[in-house]
């Protein structure tokens, strides 16, 4: 969606089980499923900068038989919208081991492992995608595809949200490492 | 040549033009022609470490249409051998570019580039090569690839030299890498 607007909310569900009655609604309503894939993301600390206060990121993504390891840069302000330089290199699924010595050798160690099972529907104009993250729980997205504007957007995605009767359930504004970083320094304090 | 012996030769030349000379040679004893490469790489130093203090590298190699990242361990004694830890993660050509960003927004800055035009020929029991380098000029490295012991692989070799007409010639203990950087900071004292 180049230079369009980029819109999304994500649902948490009370329970898992709640992500059966969701599909069951996609499917009534004729949602075709895109695809279905198990991500899996390792976020490395750097040997001498803390990410968390530079704001970067570099993470080892292997999802359906492809392997990449992405540096995300800080996130900016670029003339009113936010801009953050990613930069990815696809490595061979073969190779994955290796790439995670090898960053071991050089410092960088394991901070973080997010886990998904996904499966994605398109529905209209807007994508829905059942997550269930390991150890977080499941979650719906809803992400606007249509070419329209930021209300157009904001409006097709509370319908879709509606349909597929999620109205009124909690919105959650952090990724899935955030909640997971989250959750594991509460349970150290805990 | 696992388990074996691993002996050679480095013999420098006074001039590349010489290494017409030896390539005539090669040809008037019979050697193969075995492969030709042009081979880059590329040195990083490490954000916060001295790699040179460390005894390690990491290094991007550019070969042939393969592209690899390694990283070179310090070097140890076990059981009276020298053994240094290597990872080498292929990469795709297409994402070199790439990979050398991604390390450049990690903090490793490039610190050498080695680059070298390398025939290699098979001659009996040792395979010699006929190196261009970059900035450094014309070697000949003769390796040792029959399976004797080192006094075996040592007369093949220098039997290969006085073949060669090289007998005499100053021999080279150091790697290209160390010898380009001996050179820049000899240039830099002026």
């Amino acid at each position: 969606m180049k230079g369009g607007v980029e819109v999304e909310a994500k649902i948490m569900l009370d329970s898992c089980t709640e992500l059966g009655r969701v599909r069951e609604r996609l499917r009534g309503l004729g949602a075709a499923l895109e695809g279905e894939v198990f991500e899996e993301d390792i976020y490395y600390q750097h040997p001498c900068r803390d990410f968390a206060e530079t704001d970067e990121a570099l993470r080892l993504r292997r999802a359906g038989g492809t392997v990449e390891l992405t540096y995300k840069g800080p996130k900016r302000l670029v003339g009113g919208s936010k801009a953050r330089e990613e930069v990815t290199v696809r490595v061979d699924p073969g190779e994955a081991e290796r790439l995670d010595r090898l960053l071991d050798r050089l410092g960088f160690r394991r901070a973080a492992r997010v886990a998904k099972r996904r499966e994605y529907y398109r529905l209209g104009s807007v994508s829905v995608s059942l997550d269930e993250v390991e150890g977080l729980g499941c979650f719906v997205e809803i992400e606007y595809r249509g070419g329209g504007g930021v209300e157009e957007a904001s409006r097709s995605i509370e319908e879709a949200a509606e349909r597929l009767g999620l109205r009124g359930k909690p919105r959650v504004y952090k990724s899935y490492l955030e909640l997971l970083l989250e959750r594991s320094r509460s349970t150290m304090r805990g």
